[in-house]
């Protein structure tokens, strides 16, 4: 397969970093064809603004969804938005290695999706979700959390970690774009010991090794949904 | 009363930015003290980094949360941040006015919230939700949307606004900050049509005339919770 890692980090010696480092190591070995993303080292730009098009459709006033169909029909994104659009083509499956920072992805990560997972590229009106135009290819997060597991779960303290925190990003970016999320990886608090650590890192090597074995999360299609946006009867 | 407006849109000819206008007006008029952080024409820096410190504790391993800590002891923030730390401090009621962007915050937000939101200044070990530091100010999210209300709803294709989409910012941003957040101010698909705008901007300014008496989200204190961070039975 080819593997795209999307990893958003500023230290290189952190757990991100091993992991991401892991990821790359097994994936190679493994036969698999790996490209990494490393956004810190790159100084992505995060923030969504006029200078991520080579020509505005209109000069005088920014509507930044509207210039991103524009550019996608013209192909005429800025160069650093164009070469992550090509690496998302090119991957049957992307991993995004993050830190859970506020209950979300890391700014920089924020700025990649806001730039990157255009109007016109990943979806379109009539393309979302299960048919949203990077349609085919699944996408798995890595994540590290500072609050231990039972905090995450349905009545801890910080929220169900599926249903109320990761949920904006597995269905609202990956799976909105048309990639197919599958069950994420969560390190609790890995900070905090060196054997759990380890024990993560060996954890992680066994997901690695079992990649298109991982369960995918059951969202509806969106044909489950009638024509005001509502799921459907009979798959509630 | 002392109100900060968080703004953040790249356009300011953006119904975002008539929003965050209509406020400073209409509030200013009431006669209470407003301020603006106008993200975008501070040029805010949204990545979280090493710069973000005059002084490390660590040189050689960049622990992003740990270098907050020693920089709330220490008072060695760099100036951008210590500049909205004492806005924060200096407010009773936060707004923050920007667009739904993949069911979260823009980038430039985010990184707001990244890099201002210490730990150590808004948060430690025994003071997050309703022993945050924040505590005794309130909080508002001003959002637009690109999809429809009923894409919101319990059943909607996009999830519950308020349960999937807003709760990691309202309760794990907010809230766990010590703010107490009311309920948000929603504009539905304003880039549609003129004649919803003008509703929204009408609805908006009864709104900022009852600042007040906005309903709080009711979300549990920690006492609620056991020492597993578990709800308690008499609570669910």
């Amino acid at each position: 397969m080819n593997i795209l890692i999307i990893y958003a980090h500023p230290e290189p010696k952190s757990f991100n970093g091993a992991l991401k480092d892991l990821a790359v190591l097994e994936l190679t070995a493994l036969g698999h064809q790996v490209k990494v993303s490393d956004l810190y080292a790159m100084n992505f730009k995060a923030l969504a603004d006029r200078n991520d098009f080579q020509l505005l459709e209109n000069e005088n006033f920014l509507k930044y969804a509207l210039e991103q169909k524009h550019a996608a029909k013209t192909n005429l994104f800025s160069p650093d938005i164009k070469e992550e659009q090509e690496k998302l083509l090119w991957a049957d499956f992307v991993i995004f290695q993050f830190p859970l920072w506020w209950y979300s992805v890391p700014a920089i990560l924020k700025g990649w999706f806001d730039r990157v997972f255009a109007s016109g590229f990943v979806y379109s009106r009539d393309n979302r979700y299960d048919t949203g135009r990077l349609k085919g290819r699944k996408a798995m997060l890595s994540t590290t959390t500072g609050s231990p597991i039972q905090a995450y779960t349905p009545f801890g303290m910080d929220g169900d970690i599926h249903e109320k925190i990761l949920y904006h990003i597995n269905h609202g970016m990956l799976y909105f774009a048309g990639l197919e999320p599958v069950e994420p990886f969560i390190a609790w608090t890995p900070s905090h010991n060196e054997e759990d650590r380890k024990r993560y890192l060996e954890e992680y090597k066994t997901r690695l090794h079992n990649l298109s074995k991982i369960p995918s999360i059951p969202y509806h299609p969106t044909s489950h949904y009638d024509e005001h946006h509502q799921l459907k009867m009979e798959y509630r």
